[in-house]
C-alpha cells in the first residue's frame, strides 16, 4: 500500500508533546537527557510561541506525525539559523521523509530571514548515517571540535548556504 | 590609590541585574540585542536557579560590580562548558580584572565537572582585543565560520582544556 501523502504543520499543539516524545524516544537513538533536550524546546515553544526562538514544522501522515523538524535564528547572528533537531519516526524512516522534510523546513527558515543553516552532529560511528544525510542534502563540514561532547565523541559543524531569488 | 580587593560571588540577586544591564550596556561594545540576551540570561538564572544551566561569578569591588561572568554545561555534552559572556566595566578595564575572573570562573567549573571550555568571539577587527584576550589565557582558536554572525562577520570558537590533578 502506498503511504499517504505528507502534509506539514507548522503550529506546534500541546497534544504534539507526547507525539514527540515518543516519536524521538521511539528512534532509539537518543539518551534520555537528549530527549529531554527535545522536549524542552517544545515546552518553550508551546509557552512562548515565535519568542521562544523555536519553529516547528511538523510532518504527519494519517493523522499521526511521522517527523519533525525544530529550527530557529541564532541569537546574535543576523541571518544564521541553527536547525536543532530533524527526526524520522523509526517505522516511517528510509523512505526519504527526512530529505523532503529538510527542503521543506530550508524554505521555511528562508522566509524567515536565514541565508546560512548550522547543523551540528557528533562525529561518532553512530552519526555517520546521520552525516551522510547532510553531505547529500548540501550541507558542507564547517568545523570539527575533537572531544566535544565526550573524550572521543568530537562534534561536526555543518553549514549550508540557502538559495536566494537574487543570487 | 589603591584598587580595593575583588571580592567573588556566585549567588546571583534580583538587583545585581539592573547592575549587569548597566555594566554591559555601559561599555558601548555591545548592540541593544546583545544586551537583551545578556539580560535573558539573568532573568533564566533568577527564575530557575542551577536548573537554568547558567551560573555566575560576579566580580565585586567597594559595594558594586566591577565585572561578572557568566558559564554553563552545554546541554547533550558530558564535560564541555560554555563561557557565555565575561565583561568588565568600563571604568575598570585595563587592571588584568577581566584575566582575574576568567582564572576564577575556570576554577567554578572545573569543580562544576567541566573538562573543556569553550568560548565564541566575532572575528571583526572591533573584537581583536578580546581574541588577544582568549590567546594570552591559554585558549586556542578551534574553529572559524565565516559569515556567522553577518556577511563578512564570522564566529571564532575558541577552546580550553582543563588541567586535571590526574594530569
Amino acid at each position: 500500500m502506498a503511504d499517504p501523502a505528507l502534509r506539514y504543520r507548522t503550529d506546534l499543539r500541546p497534544a504534539d508533546r507526547e507525539a514527540i516524545r515518543r516519536l524521538v524516544d521511539g528512534t532509539g537513538f537518543f539518551s534520555e537527557e537528549e530527549v529531554a533536550i527535545a522536549l524542552e524546546l517544545v515546552d518553550e515553544r508551546l509557552r512562548k510561541g515565535d519568542d521562544s526562538g523555536y519553529h516547528f514544522l511538523v510532518a504527519g501522515q494519517g493523522g499521526r506525525i511521522s517527523a519533525y523538524a525544530c529550527y530557529g535564528p541564532i541569537p546574535g547572528a543576523r541571518s544564521s539559523f541553527d536547525l536543532y533537531w530533524l527526526v524520522v519516526d523509526a517505522s516511517r524512516q528510509r523512505r526519504g521523509i527526512g530529505g523532503r522534510l529538510l527542503a521543506r523546513s530550508e524554505s521555511r527558515m528562508a522566509e524567515l530571514g536565514a541565508r546560512r543553516v548550522y547543523a551540528d552532529t557528533s562525529a561518532r560511528s553512530q552519526y555517520a548515517p546521520t552525516r551522510a544525510f547532510y553531505e547529500a542534502s548540501g550541507y558542507t563540514r564547517a568545523a570539527f571540535l575533537e572531544d566535544f561532547y565526550a573524550p572521543g565523541d568530537g562534534k561536526v559543524i555543518y553549514v549550508k548556504v540557502l538559495a536566494t531569488d537574487s543570487g
